[in-house]
């Protein structure tokens, strides 16, 4: 609850017209792309410009009233929910791509910026931003930074915090710091920029952002391999590394997925393989042609039952495409989507998708896989229904041993997806004790009355869910 | 002073030999490589796994007993230097490269083995790792990772950080803690990974790192450009960068350290122009070509008075291992070698180069200037005599006016050197108040009595130096 004087406060702050908590209002932003969690927040705010943002954080650490910053809720790992209540913070007013700079290769911006809107300026100009999580069209910068979001092309050229270089931050206590900047290396202190990274909105605000841009590479091509062994196709992924190839693009997928993407995509996707891989090389044309032969000569060593070079650029957005649609397509399929983001070494590949397999025959539980396989970052997912709280529980054992497999193999329990609240108990898996109370030292050190996303990373529920289907 | 229980506590945990306080052996590692810092340790301890790191360090904190951890010294701020005394820490029985594991590019190894030897192991598999500071014949992987040592390969390839990929560390309290893994992606919570590296010894002991690899690039080429002309030398920096060419190496010497480093290493270097690009590109052949022949003309167009292509392995590698050789070779000309390394963005090179240049005649000082031109950093470095304290009175001026300077252009006081206990004075030009408290309680809540080499990044001064000469 917030009280009347707050309320006030922070109309004062904003403007009557940047304070929200109309019910309706309110809903709209009780959930984000996440099933089954939905919490209903106690306003909603949006800041113009940084000031905004440090008077607003003041108030909140003042009166310890939560702050949960939204882009536009794509995270599927209940980032955003605002579970303990509290205040929504939002970033339409922040929206604005600053400075592209062609001598430096940085652009800077806001963290309301949508990053497809983001990619297209700058490619405009022959540059290029390579993170491209799926959610890009609608995603923001700023969610991009607060979840580490990765993509299809996170192999050759790495993920979100590969490419962040300058962050101004609010801090809870309403500080406003600036860290790093159009550098290309600084080492005066810790390294508050890549600890705000992947931070997931529980340490401070991030109100604008440099971001390291590349020269656009010249040329790329795409194939497709098929395969009748899903192990093979497992097995081409590590052959292709080891035989120091480094492709752009490395995605796999199952048979399950392909299906319920073609009946989505309709773009002429084989239906009667049991396993994909989508396979991309980009550069200067002659090395990109060389490598692209190299990797079918490899998939086909390792019993690929077809390759084949896509003859024209639409034909290779078709398929990237299709691959971006997966969860949208996969969603389809029944009321709730459950994805995973569990990751191995590249070498485990093969014996994580059979235990996948496995643990979905254990529990009855339809799992269709997919994911960036170069990356050893699978998505199993999940058609189920929330209503169904007998098959729920199933889903739910069937994760909890994929995140134990995973460990097992060296994983961990999320490769580009955070933690928030959804994966918040399986953390200890991957840290064990000792590690999250390092992490702990650090958001109380940060956040002492923890108003920042409380509930995320690390606590358990306080505030009941409002299981809704979606 | 170490007590004597607390002496008979840390031998009984790694044995008599392990544990030295002769004054002869104290005295060895009362210094680093950075002039003007000196102090005695209390005692000198060689731990033989992480278990004893363990063990000592809950023993330190329970006695508040000062630990530098340390590798091979070679760092440039005063890193290891035991300015508040205690207890120095050695990693010779920690020297093991583990494994290098083919099928996931990477090596995962002990803090105490030595970068090159490293290096040549992962090459002789075809493997790059491409951070190569100059000091990588004697420095430790551990202090590269504690410092996030840079090195020539930077502009195409990044630091240290852009390569570690997992860590065991063992806390202040005693605690060891496992990061990241053999994984392309890990976002388990916070960046504990990139959190400690560049953290100066200052939170914790790394006692294993896993390290990403790449392939190896199939072949390079080095070209020398040389100008009459500063200003057009930093000019081509960034008309080739901006002409979307990212070279692997992008070095700067100016004409007083060409004249110093051609007498230090006899190749045959021009010694009457006003300064020269040292350049490379890596890659498949046909691409270096290309792009070494581009780069060439862009040299030209910008007024190198001359540009050549090193016409075999053997010269080129002679050009770059007399790049390497400036510290050494700047070393013979005074008792005293101040090197810097502040650091700008890429555009504002000329005007840095421009500014050292006139603070070096307004204080009457010598400053020879080379260094890492594309990535903006610059290592301004003072021949001198700590003995002639007013001199050095003249040169801590007119460091202080580049650090200045460098910040007014966008820059940082440190590109990749470290902040250490030598440029502590000058960290809130970077970070503002609020930067440096955000720093302090990231080291509070880790190191709560502050055991872990105390009185660098943050502390002034509470003991006071010895003052040696070279």
């Amino acid at each position: 609850m917030i009280s009347e004087h707050v309320r006030a406060t922070l109309i004062n702050i904003v403007g009557l017209e940047n304070y929200e908590d109309s019910p309706a209002e309110r809903l709209v932003y009780s959930y984000d792309a996440t099933p089954q969690f939905q919490s209903m927040p106690d306003a909603v705010i949006s800041p113009r410009h940084t000031k905004d943002v440090s008077d607003i954080l003041k108030i909140c650490s003042e009166h310890r009233v939560p702050i949960v910053p939204r882009g536009s809720g794509t995270n599927l790992c209940a980032g955003t929910c605002p579970t303990q209540g509290g205040i929504v913070m939002l970033f339409k007013h922040m929206q604005q791509i600053l400075e592209i700079d062609e001598e430096n290769l940085t652009v800077t911006l806001q963290p309301g910026v949508i990053t497809l809107e983001m990619i297209e300026a700058v490619e405009a100009k022959g540059l290029f931003y390579p993170p491209d999580p799926s959610s890009m069209k609608i995603s923001t910068i700023g969610g991009n930074i607060n979840e580490n979001s990765g993509g299809l092309r996170g192999l050759k050229y790495g993920v979100t915090r590969d490419y962040v270089i300058g962050l101004e931050i609010v801090l809870p206590n309403g500080d406003i710091i600036r860290t790093g900047g159009k550098l290309a290396k600084d080492v005066a202190g810790y390294d508050l920029t890549r600890l705000f990274i992947g931070s997931e909105g529980t340490l401070g605000v991030i109100t604008e952002a440099t971001l390291k841009l590349i020269p656009m590479p010249e040329t790329k091509k795409t194939i497709l391999a098929l395969y009748q062994d899903i192990e093979a196709a497992a097995k081409s992924v590590s052959t292709i590394i080891a035989n120091k190839i480094i492709p752009t693009t490395l995605e796999f997928l199952d048979q399950p997925t392909l299906v319920v993407v073609e009946d989505f995509a309709r773009i002429g996707l084989p239906t009667n393989v049991k396993a994909v891989l989508l396979i991309e090389q980009d550069g200067p044309l002659q090395v990109v042609e060389r490598d692209i032969q190299k990797i079918a000569e490899l998939c086909k060593s390792e019993h690929a039952v077809s390759v084949e070079v896509a003859q024209s650029d639409e034909h290779a957005e078709a398929l990237r495409t299709a691959r971006r649609s997966a969860l949208s397509a996969l969603a389809r399929l029944k009321p709730t989507t459950i994805l995973e983001d569990a990751t191995v070494p590249r070498s485990e590949i093969a014996k994580m998708v059979q235990a996948i397999s496995d643990i979905a025959e254990k529990y009855d539980v339809k799992i269709c896989t997919f994911g960036h396989a170069g990356d050893g970052n699978l998505h199993p997912t999940c058609p189920t229904d929330v209503r169904d709280q007998e098959e729920i529980h199933r889903v739910e054992q069937a994760f909890a041993e994929i995140f134990e497999k995973s460990i097992e193999l060296g994983g961990t329990i999320t490769g580009e997806h955070g933690v928030g609240e959804m994966k918040a108990p399986y953390l200890e898996l991957k840290l064990g004790k000792e590690g999250i109370a390092a992490m702990q030292a650090i958001k109380q050190s940060f956040d002492p009355y923890n108003i920042m996303n409380p509930g995320k990373i690390f606590a358990k529920n306080e505030r009941k869910r409002v299981v809704v289907t979606s």
